[in-house]
């Protein structure tokens, strides 16, 4: 079969590769039919991750058709369409930019699809809706009436900013540096954009009279947005770390010791994955809204350098198509 | 000035009485712009209210200007817009449906209501949309993706319907004897009406793969209606009792008492009514939609007949507006 | 190997049974060390349970050790010493009043039991006391400061008082009829106990100020212990059932509505399981205290007669000791 | 009156002030029995705290009796002992190292305490044990099970350490830099003591198989110590800052943004002054522990030298009492 290897720092590369079969009974193995591309696959291009070796073939993300289940699967039958959540995929054993891929402990990592729903919608499952809720908007407490800034909006910011719209905020101010970001955030239904190279604590504080917002989303992970969400927080409310840091920030516990605030930290665990596929199988949400480029499997590379270098292509996720 | 006054059973009566005026610290006089009748003060009429004597002026929902503040009064000045939120007017004290009306514990009574409010809507937050929400969606714990059905679509259960969409459930179902109560329901965002004389318990099963609702709310108050929520509620979800019960009802624990369920009481104390504000305030809430009727106040009693026979005039909430 | 069998409606027997084997890959085969007798038991020997069926080897409960795993079995190996948790055991399947059991699902259904513990301790946790706590104690809210009345002090009940220690309440009281039970609570922690004949609602008022209870557990399962704490309830207050109906119950909504209760319902799902076992382990809790008989598993019938007549036995829970 | 007043950096003085007076309806004179002397006032006298200005008496803590009332004061009358917890007391306005003090908002600052309760054991509900219990074991979430380490043993890590106990964590662990408070910190229920001049984080994940502490509490208020707790919190766990920070801090994100940790601060509110009474009167709690030392209030110039050296005295809190 094909599939996208990573094969050295600043490489990937398309080739063939022997298709996966079971090795322990709770395995599954699926045939993709939909995925995309991650920030962190990118990362791991870079060399940024240790955890994954040269030669893994990469990917997380996906939605397939069930090809063959070991003897212990109970929940999944052969021919079922499902939505793959499993982190390790990619990482430390090989992932879903490939024809097939084998999925461990099948039954808690995949997810039932019934039939007529959007699979390409389906695919911002995967990972960055369920880590936009929960690392975000869970964590954030994001509460009907209360007000939101999201800063970093990026794919994960976007998805929080659309998952925080489930519980009604008065308010969302989205801040990037990149207005074109802020343009599409405001048309997914963010109430203010605001460029980060300006006052940004202002322009906030101007528009929550003067409190700051109840959740603050960091969703870049680079010390200088760390010390911005200390800002713009508001007394009783929640900094929800999204961000991917790799380095320690300040913390301000002079100003904040009293402020009777919460930092927050979290991998998404894919807790909400049911609740997410429920309301877009309802159309109560649509994640399709940020894919902005679609490719054929064969296409990969090009994928690649579209998404990695995504601002100049006006890039948010892009949907990768089999055969 | 004119208040309307509960002479004795069966009659209410516009009439001349004193104006009020400051009797502890902690009192405010308001001079009413808006009121409103509620389904309290009909049940007052009908003499079913021990609590309330004859010689009391009604209303305990309203909105107005301060006229003037006891010297303990902290919050509040002359001439500013509030909110009236104060349980015991129109029962125990006199009450709104009066030209002037005296607010004990007036820091705690009233909320401001800044400049170019819509007022009209805002008497809707005096009591019927904070009693739906704490004691309907907040008790019973509606949340994104949820299954709710609510048997009543009286003002009680459209304000609950309204500000269950608060917290983004992916189906609200909504039970009625009165087929244009369901659709005035529908208009506003509920995704089902049932007519109460059917089988009611197939129909919600089948809309919800033969679970029933994780919530239930019960906004009527008979034992006939609060035997129908045992059959509707799904496996670990919640029988948020609003209705205003008379007698005692049939709890099925020989089938329940393995279910995971819960069912609440309550009544509302308004610790929603600042987050209603923002939310109206921001344009997230229209509680205007359920006003059908207006009259002047000299047209009280009238006002009172209108909505005394509600379904015959396709009633939910009258507004009464002072000159 | 030995099993005792439900052989028809009024009699269980010890007779031979072939030994338990392996027959899917998330299986185990557990040798019993300790079992004991559970009221459900006593049901099915009474035929109240139409899920079992004669034939069926009983017990729900017990330790032992891991004899045999089937393939995907990753958590146990052979030899440790596990908790078992399972309940459809001695129901709808093969349970643990026999030399060996097999449990589906093992990986969830055992939990490890490091060495040095004391085991008689611990078969008190496949149900009795996750069943105290979750459903009486965590679904009734206990609190520091909080007041807690328990109606029925059988093995249930008093594993619910033990348990709602865990959380400070100021005063736990006992109510039962049986006036050696009441001792037993106040043995074991309760600070009052209330023989059920008298007036129990003035005595529990007089106890609370007059407010009745945060907390009120019905550990009985039947309509007057029912109608009686709805009787004992704080307003504010929680009801949560831990007995087993049979019958439908009275609920006096009447009185109730305006008093923002909660009646809970619950099936013991052992998440508490885990937590049992560190308190156990750490000394913070004794369930041993509820064993007042011991029985060799070759005297399994004489244990039934024992438990059976509780009451005359003074009896609370049996121990089984398997060679 | 006499008065201890904050006379200029590094001097306290006892001096000859007016008794204080009725200013607001909502106002009430308490003259009082008990107080005491909190770290805060040894900040104030060394020029710490900028909020409160020379000439200010000071104190915020103290049990006493109700003198006079305003007009708007309805929970209280003349004769009745009270706890006062109100923040702004010898801070921004005078406080309770006085022989009367004025109490705005009476009805909300005070607490009623019933005859024959241990008033100087109280005197300790006014601060210490509300901060330790808020802001260190409810932000913390400590649970029946959990592993505790509280850094930094003085009396506000004691107040923590002995409320923490109220919900049965499976270990406590202190760590402090004094033999002596540890000791005294196990004789009050701690499980373990550590040195904090050796590898803390490998006597704590000794003491947790390797994991860290479910809450940490900090409970000093300086960078190393912030340090130190994010190597002791384990995964899903809290950090629940108590202590005053004069200084930012290193915030590990490198680290912690897998963690799913949260950082909490908080002001104590005093939410749990009425909890923490019943309690208290319940013989639950034991405030009076941490008092090592009584001063007669003539005396209180030697309670300052006293507290001000506390490690010295092996003082922890001093009773000061009025005649």
């Amino acid at each position: 079969m094909k599939a996208l290897v990573y094969k050295s720092v600043g490489e990937v590369k398309l080739e063939e590769r022997p298709k996966p079969r079971i090795s322990n009974p709770t395995d599954a193995i699926i045939k993709l039919t939909k995925s995309t591309i991650c920030g962190t696959d990118l990362g791991i291009q870079k060399g940024k991750v240790a955890t994954c070796t040269t030669g893994t073939i990469l990917g997380h993300e996906g939605v397939g058709i069930v090809e063959e289940t070991g003897d212990a699967v109970r929940g999944f039958k052969k021919g079922e369409h499902v939505l793959i959540s499993c982190w390790i995929l990619g990482n430390t054993i090989d992932g879903t930019q490939a024809e097939y891929v084998r999925i461990p402990h099948a039954d808690s990592s995949l997810y039932p699809i019934p039939a007529g729903a959007d699979e390409s919608a389906l695919v911002m499952l995967s990972d960055i809706f369920p880590t936009g809720l929960e690392c975000g908007v869970l964590n954030g407490k994001v509460q009907p009436g209360s007000t939101v800034v999201i800063v970093g909006a990026g794919p994960i910011g976007l998805a929080a900013m659309i998952t925080a719209q489930l519980y009604s905020p008065s308010t969302i101010i989205m801040v990037d540096q990149d207005a074109n970001r802020l343009k599409v955030a405001k048309s997914l239904g963010a109430h203010h954009g605001i460029i980060s190279d300006g006052n940004v604590e202002d322009a906030v504080k101007g528009l929550t009279d003067g409190k700051g917002c109840d959740t603050v989303i960091e969703a870049v992970g680079v010390p200088a947005t760390f010390e911005l969400c200390q800002k713009l927080v508001a007394p009783g409310g929640v900094i929800a770390n999204v961000g991917v840091h790799g380095t320690k920030v300040d913390l301000h516990l002079e100003s904040l010791w009293t402020q009777n605030i919460s930092i927050t930290t979290r991998l998404v665990d894919t807790v909400t994955t049911p609740m997410l596929l429920k309301l877009a199988l309802a159309g109560k949400l649509d994640p399709s809204k940020l894919i902005t480029h679609k490719f054929a499997f064969k296409e990969m590379e090009a994928a690649y350098e579209t998404f990695g270098a995504a601002s100049k292509h006006n890039a948010l996720k892009v949907l990768i198509e089999f055969d």
